[in-house]
């Protein structure tokens, strides 16, 4: 980058928020998905929204690429800029503009972390329910441009259904406004929609109008305890089945189990082949019912043991450690591989069955976690990427995952993004007429690329 | 139109499904907007998907513009068609292709009629829950292209939170796939989000696939008899500021109530100044409780009398007496403008308050009822538009309206589109940027211009 337009830069957001060295950009060349890093040319900190429009234009003036950088937790690469290409980091706009406690939403900054917002709307005696497993430090500005999912998708849906309206900058620096306050609005095209999962390719948020819910008013925790991962699977398909819509219905296998017990030291049964770590919310009564029949149901279907947890610490103690899956499973290898191939719920069984055929075929380690009860899985392959002969059969396995969950009917991502680790395989779950469809689009909202190029439609 | 394409038409769908006749024309020149009609140079209706899809093609290899139409109860105008353009009837795709009990999911061709639907879907034990004014005659696709709402918005949301996935035509007769059939899916841009809400200007729906809930185990419907409106409109905000989000939340004033009870003898109060029709539902134990709080809301707030409902017979007379609001209405006068500027719920009272004085000030009778839960109310002016006089009132009384509407955090249409009713009005909400984003947005993927072209974001 030429120093003329790096003193632009510091022009529009500051010297101090320019960020130029070496150990600098290297800092922000990757993200949480196991990719290459790529090194960007600068780092720019924009601490109002008037400079993140301007740092947008003169990005487009420039023609040069712009990833625009939450927390970088990103596990599909949609983080990781290109190469010579800016970041621009939203940490610096992190407010939150107001939380409307009698229409029920709030307008936030793209910088506020998740956690950090539904902590306040709850000390509000709100609820804002989407909780991706990076909620104490993504933003929400993250979230929304990649849709992010989490424990609670199953009842309460996610990101997407809790966007009310987007306000961002188009490539020429211009504030584009889509949705609104209320609960009904059909004002003009749904652009907020678009800009939902667009990964940061259509336009630079300026600010996200967010749905607020009331929160239950009672929750009941259990841990279901199984001795065989196919009597797990099916328990969580015959609850479904049952017309019980869970708060959360997630699965743990044993590798996962005793991973995860030996980093969190939550109590959890190492012994047992199969958990389900099971929340019904809502009104006490309904509560009272439900925990009921789930635990009927999952008697019936051969758990060994239920534990109901008897109180909010306990509650707390098994989320805790089911939030801490990743990283317990992190440390065991030197590359750990999250995929998220996501089935129909019926076909968790199937799905399960198949995991175990594919591990055992190409020789690999994987533990499987993850949201069973919306059909969202994370199979985890452990795994050291300088092996190369190991590397080949785990992208071979990654390759027959996506296959199974399109023959049963499923998605090549459920919550963690296409970016670049898997635009290649796009055209396999839709076809060529959506690539392009897709890519007329950008080009038309976009016409030099430079918003974050190379993510969701490939290039 | 000549011969000739006619012709190429007729070999497309076969010599039935092509009408060309001055009447048949002019059936399809207009909607239920209050608009003037515009007539179409043909109408066919294909009898497949495939047909559908080759239509398109024919359409744009031509510069043909296409409008279409389900069951043409559009409130906007967005299936008046463009003079000499063509019209493409729906209505022979009207296949349920998959209900999915165990995935709560569902298929449909877009010509599916809505209430067809919902009454197939609950005899499996499920639940759809957008239930738009004109469910008995509105079709799925017409539905998904105005994302339509309804009374129960307020709980269960509209068309668009129901929507996973649309698989659609672009102007190539190419089909687009978007969406899946699972909870969660990331894979690719939010192409159906786009769609809902898109009235038919930036792709030909092929299928469209809906999500599924279990039903409510219990419900409770009540009337709130007030002799003041803002009394009324007082008690649904307090409602809400209680927690308590009711399925369904309406709203008559006097007139309306006159008018209704004179057309539906539903045994309405016809002395109440305004009524709240109330519905919760959920667990029984939950159903009690709020009930009881409704109850007691509404008491506090100076109803004078509340009728809860005793069984289901009394609470579908008083749901259908809701349901021929607009009808009974429509009886009244030669025309009937039917409004749905909507505010952030808590603005109800200000809202009610600015109709009272805009019907005073331009010397209108104005009926109002609608969707106070959600801040979606239907100020129905009734009124002839031959009086070019009144007529003036009328139009400037609606820009009054929209005025109040923007100033109190609101916007222009709740649910009935924009279609090229409002779309002169869509700056003054958004921006000069929005339209222009837009426009070149459905210039990419639109180039002629072919796809129901005037709707949304003007010409």
């Amino acid at each position: 980058m030429s120093d003329a337009l790096k003193k632009d830069f510091e022009a529009l957001v500051g010297k101090a928020n320019v960020m130029a060295s070496e150990s600098e950009r290297f800092s922000y060349a990757y993200d949480a998905a196991v990719l290459d890093p790529v090194m960007p040319s600068l780092i720019v900190r924009p601490e109002t929204r008037e400079a993140l429009g301007r740092v947008v234009k003169l990005a487009n003036d420039n023609g040069l690429p712009l990833t625009v950088r939450g927390s970088g937790t990103n596990l599909s690469g949609g983080t990781i800029p290109k190469l010579g290409g800016l970041v621009v980091l939203t940490n610096a706009l992190n407010k939150i503009l107001e939380i409307n406690e009698a229409d029920l939403y709030a307008i936030v900054e793209p910088g506020v972390i998740t956690a950090k917002f539904a902590a306040e709307v709850a000390s509000r005696g709100l609820f804002y329910p989407p909780d991706p497993g990076s909620q104490a430090v993504s933003t929400i500005g993250g979230n929304v441009a990649e849709n992010a999912g989490g424990l609670r998708g199953l009842k309460y849906g996610v990101t997407k259904d809790y966007v009310m309206g987007v306000d961002f900058f188009d490539v020429d620096g211009e504030i584009v406004k889509s949705g609104s306050r209320t609960v009904k609005c059909v004002t003009g095209l749904n652009l907020h929609g678009l800009m939902v999962g667009s990964e940061g390719t259509l336009g630079v948020f300026e600010k996200i109008t967010l749905k607020l819910v009331p929160p239950p008013l009672a929750a009941k925790a259990m841990m279901a305890i199984f001795d065989d991962v196919n009597k797990a699977s099916e328990a969580v398909a015959a609850i479904i089945a049952a017309k019980i819509v869970p708060a959360t219905l997630e699965f743990m296998d044993n590798f996962t189990i005793r991973t995860v017990e030996d980093f969190a030291h939550a109590g959890l049964p190492v012994e047992a082949q199969a958990l389900l770590l099971i929340e019904v919310d809502g009104h006490p009564g309904q509560v009272a019912d439900e925990a009921e029949k789930v635990e009927a149901i999952c008697k019936k279907m051969g758990a060994q043991r239920i534990q109901v947890a008897k109180d909010a610490e306990e509650r707390n103690k098994v989320w805790e450690a089911r939030r801490a899956a990743l990283s317990a499973l992190a440390r065991v290898s030197p590359t750990t591989v999250l995929e998220d191939a996501t089935v129909p719920r019926s076909k968790i069984p199937a799905m399960m069955h198949a995991l175990g055929d594919i591990a055992a075929k190409y020789q690999l380690t994987i533990g499987t976690f993850g949201h069973a009860g919306d059909g969202n899985l994370h199979p985890t392959i452990l795994t050291d990427r300088r092996n190369k002969d190991e590397w080949r059969r785990v992208e071979e396995a990654i390759d027959n995952i996506f296959d199974v969950a399109l023959s049963l009917g499923g998605t090549l991502s459920g919550e963690h993004g296409i970016g670049i680790a898997k635009s290649k395989y796009m055209e396999k779950e839709t076809n060529r007429a959506t690539i392009l469809f897709s890519r007329r689009l950008k080009k038309a909202l976009d016409p030099k690329g430079i918003l974050n190029p190379g993510k969701v439609i490939g290039e």
